[in-house]
């Protein structure tokens, strides 16, 4: 049994993004990402075989989809579901406060 | 694809609990349930067959376990994992502003 407060601590700053595996159960996997300004290098998008649906704990972001050419701005409390081999990128975070994401992925 | 504020707008108030369907996707469900000060009944125990992660995306809520009589004092941000037949209670729900619980269900 796992209980964690994901806003509280949170990472000490650096370069990168923190991501870290919360839970891992047969094929569902929950991970907490921090951000703190990061975004996609220029012309990477993800193409991913599962599943992903976010949630923004705390900050902001904005996710772009390649499908349309579409921009979604989001902000604390914001749920996407981000199906399989849809392509998209992080265009950007917010730095300060972080951002902090739960990701969750399943088949 | 889905998109959604979890946080704006909330449900009317009323005196049950909010629980909505966000996505089900093969064996997993996420439910967004929105508490204005309910609790369960006296008695009453959560015993349920799928794993459940909960995450409080608003307010605070305090939750009991059978096993070792545990109580969780839970705020926004914070993360448990209810795993499939632990006996569980919510003892306390924050009524005002509303608690906003994130819940994701899977075998």
């Amino acid at each position: 049994m796992i209980v964690k407060d994901l806003l509280d601590p949170l990472p000490p700053p650096g370069p990168d993004e923190s991501l870290e595996t919360l839970l891992s159960r047969g094929d569902v996997r929950f991970e907490r990402i921090v951000s703190t300004g990061q975004a996609s290098p220029p012309g990477f998008w993800y193409d991913q075989a599962e599943t992903e649906v976010v949630v923004l704990l705390a900050g902001a972001a904005t996710l772009r989809f390649a499908d349309g050419d579409r921009l979604i701005a989001l902000r604390a409390g914001a749920l996407v579901e981000i199906p399989a081999h849809a392509r998209h990128r992080v265009e950007a975070t917010q730095a300060d406060p972080p951002t902090v994401w739960l990701a969750v992925f399943f088949p």
